[in-house]
Formats: C-alpha cells, structure tokens, sequence
C-alpha cells in the first residue's frame, strides 16, 4: 500500500468509525479530574449535585472542603504539592466514593480509592526513567495451606536470562493489612524503584517478590472477621508463614534462577507486612539474612515469647535487621519497644526514623532506602 | 519454636495488634456490595443519603431502579443471573459512581466500572479451575513510534520454559476503545480462559501478547479529542500498527521462545481491537495467518480503499479469517456489509453472529471460540 493509498485508506476507516464513536458519546461533556496542573496544584471535580457536604480525603492530608458550582460539580484546587503518588476519595454526606473520572485507582480490599500522580524531577525514586526495564510476572497457583487460589508477583531486573547462568538474590516484600498482592507494583512502583536503582548502581540487581499476605484471607473482607477476631489473626500469621516458606519460596526456587541460600533471601513488608517479616524472618534465620520492617503493626511488649531463640546470636547471622517508621504514626511506640528489647537481647538493628505517617508516601521512600542495603 | 511457644507468642501478638486495629476501626460498619447469594441473586448496596434517584447500570442489562431505606442505603436485588462477570455502575442523578464497597475493579481510561463475579460451573471458560496455571508477564518499554512509555502483557502457557528448545505460537490480542492493556486479563480473563483450554486439550499451547492499543494515546484521555479528531484517528490506527510491527513483535521475539513465521502468528481483537487486527492483519499476510475481528467497529463500505491488495489470492496465506458479532450490537451492519465485500472479492470467512450486545460477556466468549480454531 502506498502512502496515498493509505492516507484514502484511513480517511474512509475514519469516515467509518462514526457509529462506533455514537456508541461511546456522552452527554453531558466528562468531567477531568483530577487535573494536575504544571505548578504542582491539582484540581479535583466530582459530580454530586444533591450532596450536602463533600470533602477530598487526601492520603497524608487532613481532609479539604470542597465548593459546589451550579452545575452541581463539587471542584477544589489544593498545592502545590510535593511531588509523589497520593491516594485519595470523596467524601460526601459521610460516604467515601472513589473519582469516577479518574482511570488510576488503588487496588485494596477494604479501602479502593483513586491515586493522583504529581509528577517530579526524574531523581525521585517512583519516576519512570529512560533506563532499561524490568519485568512484572503474575502466577496463579492454589494454595493447600491456605486452601484457595491466590497469586503473587515477581519483579525480574532487567537483563534477567532464565537462560543464562547466573543466580540472583531476592527480595520477599509483603503488602500490608487490606491491600492485594498487586500493591507494591501499583501503588508501591516497587519495579519502578528498583528500576532506577539498580541503573545507578545503587542496588544490586534482585529478584523481587510481592506474595499475597493473608494466611486467613477472611480477615480482609467485609463484613468478615477482620482484625477483631484473634483466632483469625493468629491463623492469618501463621498460615501465610507456612504458605510462603512451603509453598511460594519453592515455586519461585523452582521457577527462576535465584541464589538458594540464606545470604541472598530478605524479607521485608510494611504494616502488617513489617510484622510478618519479623515474625516470620526473625525466627528463621537459617532461611533470611536480611529483614526489614516498615511502620510495623502488631508488635508486643513481650517479645521473649515472639522471638524465642533470639539472642545476640544472632548477629552472627544477621547482615541487617532494618526497622523504621513514621514519627506521625500512631505505630512508632511500638516499633520503640521493640527497638529497647532488641538493644536488651544484644541483637544489633539499624533504626531510622523519618518524617510521616502510616502512608504509602513513606513506604515508597523506605524501599528506596532499604534496597540499596540488600546483598 | 515448638507448638506451645508458637500458640502463646501468637497469643501476644494478637493482643498487640490492637493499635494497628484501630487504625483501621471505621464507624458505620462498612456496606458489603455486592453480595452473591447462592442462588445467583446479587445484591448491590450504596451510601447516598441525599441522592434523589439511584440505578444500578449493569453491563449488558437495562438499568434498575435502587431504592433508600431510613439509612440513606440505596438497595436492589436483581438475578437470578447467569454466571458471568458483570461491570457496573451506580448512576445517582445522572452522574456514575463505582462501588466503594467493591474492591474488584474493571479497569478503563475513560469510564472505570465495578465488576461482579456470579460464579458458575467448572466448565465456563473464565472460571478457576484446579488445572496448571499460565503466567502474566508485564513488559514497560520506551515507544519511538508513539513517544511515550508504555506496557504490554504475555501470557505464557503452563509448561513454558525459556531454556527448552520448544517454541510455541503467539496470538496478539487487542483491547477496544477506552480499555488498558490490562484489559484482556483483568476483565477478559484470557489468562483462565487459555489454562483451561489447554487443559482441556481443545487449544494448542501459545503465547497471548496484549499490548497498549494507541498509537494516539490522546483519544483516550478525558478531555482530549477522543473518537471525534479525524486526524487523531488516523495516527492512532497507524502508529499503533508500526508499534506492533516495530517494536513489539521484535520484543516479544527476542525475549520469548516462540515461532518466528506467519503460520505461527495470529491477530484479534475487539471493537476498535477488532478494527486494528483487521487492519493491520489484512495489510500484513506475511506476517500473519490468522485474523479475528470480535464486535468490530470502524468499518466502512469501501474497503478495496482500506484493503487495497486483498483478493481470492489471500486464501493461500490466511489459514483463518474470523468475524464475530453480536445481534444486539449496533456494529453489526457494518460487519455485515465487510462480509458482503469479502464474499465479492472470494476471500473467504467465517462469520458467527451470537446473542449480545457490545459488552465482554460477548468477547469471553469469542476467545474461547476462537482460541481453539488457532496454529
């Protein structure tokens, strides 16, 4: 064909697509939202015209008045704002509603919300570089010690070759209560992170793998059991430890071609996830060498029966034991605890501290931060 | 640890989760929407105390009426219905919203939806079953022919194994108008339809490419010249197919083992997918011996414009030209008016007209129909 032919050709596919283009019209004109505008303020809209009060909950943020136009569109301008991700919901006459003009949405359980990106200088970690790329893989399996089908996700780095012989270390990163298995992939952009890092020769290149984290999957459904019912809990513990050392730790031995030795696993989550990890890490540390907690919840004063074996020990072993958190998280004293008993027991840990609260802004942060210790 | 030690430290655990479960305490006690009753009846809740009308607006159904109880809860029973999954949305005085309670979401650029999932017999396509599982591989990749940083998706089947010598097949599946690359699985579910196919033995193991489908990504973006720009039209049916053929298909070749030649490579899609597959397909027989074209729009009575070299002499080299099309879908004259020209021109077809309308309840379907007819 050529280029005249072609150019007729697309005039009349065009010409022809008006019926198709009928099919998706509407009336009245779609709202945007939000609007991200170069100054880093952003515009959100929102259609409520019967609403009595609606607010943008903002994560990170306390919540913001919004003015109804005649129309009936409720629209705010708020920032400018510090370049990230923020998820965020409306909430009028009480209720939550996600922005129905908006396609980025934040996977979750309990709490789905939409997600605006205020985009920034190319350095911050979460910016998608010109740099090579990695790859997301999804797998499906069926769990026995859970007894349902579940999937999980491995981030491969780039110039990863199944077929090459060289063995990678990994990284197992759990999500925290009420998220999916998706979660560091997207909201995290934990491929996105590792991306960067691993082109500026910040981080080792690494397998990362981001399992479902429920042992008891009935605690994040509504209307289930939640976090109120102990037994649940404990199930939801103890399962997803098993799960993952008898079942996903394997399938990915299996599947990709990974370092099989302590010194080159880590575990690492945030939330609920920090608590697994040093659950599940620090009682096993013939399987991981490396453990990182983010604003961890679900830490005890009584960590003599938590961490029975634990002991100065275990340094011998432990190439790090990282463990930060917010200092606007109502989850720090815990993390303090932990921090006195650990120093009581000799067992050596890094702690940072850093501005924040129990938000995927400061978790984004605390991968870009832990990574480059790894290995 | 032994068994007792692990019982009371999970014990303490729990006791100590408290903080972070009030972190997460939310009043009122969060609306399940929507439930599932085992008889197929779904109910579908929504917190709107001040909307004046609600209707549940359901994929592939006439929108139903919601009533208000003293809660300010909008409520409605419909179904039985047949298992299938269901998009939908909340339309409160004319304006959509999804389901806050919902956490399954149906991706889309310009018009995000919840979805419901109405199980079924093992035997539907698209449900789970205990069979091996495939692999989702997401690939972020740098367009020269779009500008712009993007993904697309493969499918590997199970057994697929990057350092055997095997080479599979690859169907390159497209989205429609408005869909993700995402789209496919996340709503389409290819992924389950093709485990079970293969399980089954009706499908040949092969590879399911589904990448971004613009080459204008402008069109679908809320506020820019979406189905209504001619020339945006244009450049995005044309550097969709250079993206393809340039960028993707040498990527997937190089990255995957899979056969390098016509007879292993088929093309389809749905709406504007199905436009593009045929578009792109019919134009490049010597890259493609398969074309499907599901609900396609775009079509247009002169097609010796559009398919300038397309004669009897085509049948040599296609092995499968297949145009579906459902009767409730408003595309269906000019697929119609397609065949006439193809019958015309003794290119042969085959044409399957089914009940439907324009909706993935009809595209699933189609897969699994047309999966099996491939390599």
């Amino acid at each position: 064909m050529d280029t005249m032919e072609t150019r007729r050709a697309v005039r009349l596919l065009i010409a022809s697509w008006l019926p198709l283009a009928a099919l998706y019209a509407q009336a009245p004109p779609p709202l945007i939202s939000p609007e991200v505008h170069p100054d880093g303020k952003v515009t959100f809209r929102f259609n409520a015209p019967n609403a009595q009060k609606v607010e943008l909950r903002r994560e990170g943020a306390a919540p913001v008045a919004m003015e109804k136009d005649e129309r009936g569109i409720w629209t705010v301008t708020v920032g400018p704002l510090e370049p990230d991700l923020y998820g965020y919901t409306f909430v009028a006459d009480g209720a939550a509603y996600l922005d129905p003009a908006n396609w980025l949405m934040k996977p979750n359980l309990l709490n789905p919300q939409s997600m605006v990106h205020v985009p920034g200088p190319k350095t911050l970690p979460w910016e998608v570089n010109h740099v090579p790329h990695g790859v997301i893989h999804r797998h499906f399996y069926h769990s026995d010690v859970v007894g349902d089908d579940r999937d999980f996700y491995v981030y491969t780095p780039p110039g990863y070759d199944a077929r090459a012989s060289r063995r990678y270390p990994v990284l197992y990163l759990l999500h925290g209560y009420s998220d999916d298995a998706s979660a560091w992939t997207a909201v995290g952009r934990a491929h996105v992170i590792l991306d960067n890092l691993i082109a500026q020769g910040k981080a080792k290149p690494m397998l990362v793998v981001m399992p479902l984290g429920y042992g008891a999957p009935e605690i994040a459904r509504r209307g289930g059991p939640g976090l109120r019912d102990p037994q649940a809990w404990r199930r939801n513990i103890e399962r997803f430890r098993d799960a993952l050392l008898k079942e996903v730790i394997p399938l990915v031995e299996k599947n990709y071609r990974v370092a099989a030795n302590r010194t080159q696993r880590a575990i690492a989550g945030l939330s609920m996830g920090g608590t697994q990890s040093l659950y599940t890490g620090l009682n096993a540390l013939e399987t991981f060498a490396y453990v990182g907690a983010f604003s961890s919840g679900g830490l005890l004063p009584d960590f003599d029966k938590v961490f029975p074996t634990l002991d100065e020990k275990a340094n011998q072993k432990l190439r790090l034991l990282w463990i930060a958190c917010g200092t606007e998280d109502r989850l720090i004293e815990g993390n303090r605890k932990l921090l006195e008993w650990l120093k009581s027991k000799g067992v050596k840990y890094t702690w940072v501290e850093t501005p924040g609260a129990h938000t995927w802004l400061v978790w984004r942060r605390y991968l870009a931060q832990f990574a480059p210790l790894l290995f």
